[in-house]
């Protein structure tokens, strides 16, 4: 197991320490495990308090011996309730908290706690921070790649006619256990659920669903209406692999393309469409172009090469990104999406993945997880780009 | 698939409703899958509104067409913001919300369009409602048991010594996708996560966690410290296998203990003292022996076998509780803890888990997911509930 550095700790605290000041806020709390991990090193249950002018303090419930080897955080301190929190603050006028993550009645204790301190939300300034990834960072990501890459050449040895999706999808992911994935897919949203894969053959890649994806799949059941299904692959349709890997926490995305006998000549060319753009717009991210703008370039190229009425979507199920920033969360900053107004700058990762859907016949598309360094963008997910027939 | 009867989710509407108007409330809006999902039949995103005067109407984002096909609610209608809602609501003075998960700026949008009204957790209301269990709901549960049991006859023969923990949970885990399994865990808490499965060999048994478990075992890494590790599973160890399983939403859960060459004593004798306790406890719940009275006879029990020291946890790791009611979420109503103050009543299916705990060596113990009805109990994991020598 790797540990987060004391450095790298420091380093993380301050940069958000800095926002703080900007912000006005004389402290700040993280409850949300994604931020804390991020802050602290630990997913024991905790809860991080960062006051501006002082030393950060570990509140752990349990267990505090695992907080305290897998955290560099000096003050590491037991707790039950709020009360054992109220010694160790002073008094605050403004402070932060994840009002986007924390449910309404824990945000109403926080209330008791701090008398009449104005709360802000306080997840932009971690989202900030986290946009920019450090080289320990980087280097769990790699390893995340890794795993990927060798669960990816093991696809044409696993795969077979009259296997079910979901049958595909379980032999993988047990494959990539074994090799360190923890299997768990983080989003900072309520009701979002899926594998950290899809496995989507023929019609149920047309399929859409609960989650913000141009296409869904089946699922199991309406109570995991998501990803991989009964449904049994068959010769000579698409099938896409979308196997995300989760590495001490850090996310790491690649769709890639199989068929049985053959790839139907529409998913032929229209993954050769999706290879174009991925590239083209990858060339104008290294521009500076900034995200809308890239996002709308996409679909300028989309349309022209004629794919325009199945590019990221059909219909009204479109989706309004091509690209995902990725870390602790499968989804971060930067987007490159229609709404976002600024470049993808040095130190981002992010994934990015033209799709096309066809309603009914299914899908097809590619994806890469890229980190954008020394002016350049590198592809962490560089494993074999070509359609695969088995 | 199976989408939940008409008359099934008529009456579990019906049943909200009563404890609505016993609670003065003019309506609830249910934004939580699990609450959405147990009372409108779909997943898909949606926010569930009851009023208690009305019909309920179903608002969806996505996927709407898959939610008519899953939901015999008649009122369904996209959305897309909360002002899509406006146009459907009355004015109201007292609305429920289930404000123990939403998050406070969803709560704060609420508010906005809900002016001066009351707001009122109605999370309580929904859990009374799960508590008891309709045929529909046993019917998926057995099934659920089904595969449990599948997966615990696979156990002999996969298992070898050497292989990893989570080499054995991976086989297992895509092996009891292929009947269904879907693998998700669905727990109340904002940082709670783990799979559906622990397995925990020898002195990893005696590991803790972030989770309210006697053991958490070590897990993969800072980032996902729980349950299943990297450790080899040796022979003359006790490996302590807690396999739960997913179907339609109904969670199933049971324990069973294991040994290559021989299981060592004081796991053996340890066992015997957790399946007494087990029996013995039921017994008293068909007396109709309150909840934290048969916690308490648990603990008497383990005292006068000597096992004090070691039953649900060791020192101050002993959780507070033997039995946890199971249904749409891993943990509800009813429980048998410290603190529960009711009987355990027709209709209610629960897991009931003596275990103990040996610091550094190890942890055993069995668990069955057990309903009370007729009178009587009935074992829906009615697995081998030998010690298991490969």
């Amino acid at each position: 197991m790797k540990y987060a550095p004391r450095d790298e700790i420091e380093t993380r605290i301050s940069k958000v320490k800095k926002l703080m000041e900007k912000a006005s806020l004389d402290g700040a709390f993280f409850h949300y495990k994604i931020d804390y991990y991020y802050l602290a090193g630990t997913m024991q249950d905790s809860l991080l308090f960062i006051p501006l002018e002082d030393e950060p303090i570990l509140f752990v419930k349990r267990e505090i011996s695992r907080a305290r080897r897998e955290s560099p955080i000096e003050r590491i301190i037991p707790f039950r309730s709020m009360k054992d929190i109220s010694a160790h603050i002073k008094p605050m006028k403004r402070v932060g908290l994840q009002l986007d993550v924390i449910p309404y009645n824990d945000v109403v204790r926080f209330k008791e706690l701090l008398g009449s301190a104005e709360l802000i939300d306080v997840s932009p300034l971690s989202k900030e921070v986290r946009k920019f990834k450090s080289p320990f960072e980087i280097g769990l990501m790699e390893r995340a790649a890794e795993i990927s890459k060798k669960v990816y050449e093991k696809i044409p040895g696993f795969l077979r006619e009259d296997m079910t999706e979901i049958e595909l999808g379980g032999i993988l992911e047990a494959y990539a256990k074994t090799l360190g994935h923890e299997g768990l897919l983080r989003v900072r949203s309520l009701n979002y659920e899926a594998y950290t894969w899809h496995i989507l053959s023929g019609r149920t890649g047309s399929i859409v669903s609960q989650s913000d994806s141009p296409m869904g799949g089946l699922g199991l059941s309406p109570a995991f209406p998501v990803g991989a299904s009964m449904k049994k692959i068959k010769r000579n349709e698409p099938i896409l692999v979308d196997f995300g890997i989760s590495y001490h926490g850090y996310h790491m995305d690649q769709t890639r393309m199989y068929a049985i006998g053959s790839m139907p000549d529409i998913f032929v060319g229209a993954y050769e469409a999706c290879r174009e753009i991925h590239y083209r717009v990858l060339d104008k991210v290294l521009e500076g172009v900034i995200s809308k703008e890239l996002f709308e370039y996409s679909k300028q190229l989309a349309d022209t090469m004629g794919y325009g009425d199945y590019y990221l979507g059909y219909g009204h199920h479109k989706v309004r990104f091509l690209a995902h920033g990725i870390g602790v969360e499968l989804a971060e900053l930067p987007y490159i999406a229609a709404t976002h107004d600024y470049p993808i700058e040095e130190g981002a990762v992010f994934a990015i993945e033209p799709k096309m859907v066809f309603p009914k016949q299914g899908s097809c598309g590619i994806e890469n997880t890229v980190i954008i360094e020394k002016g350049n963008y590198r592809i962490l997910t560089d494993t074999d780009e070509r359609i695969i027939i088995v």
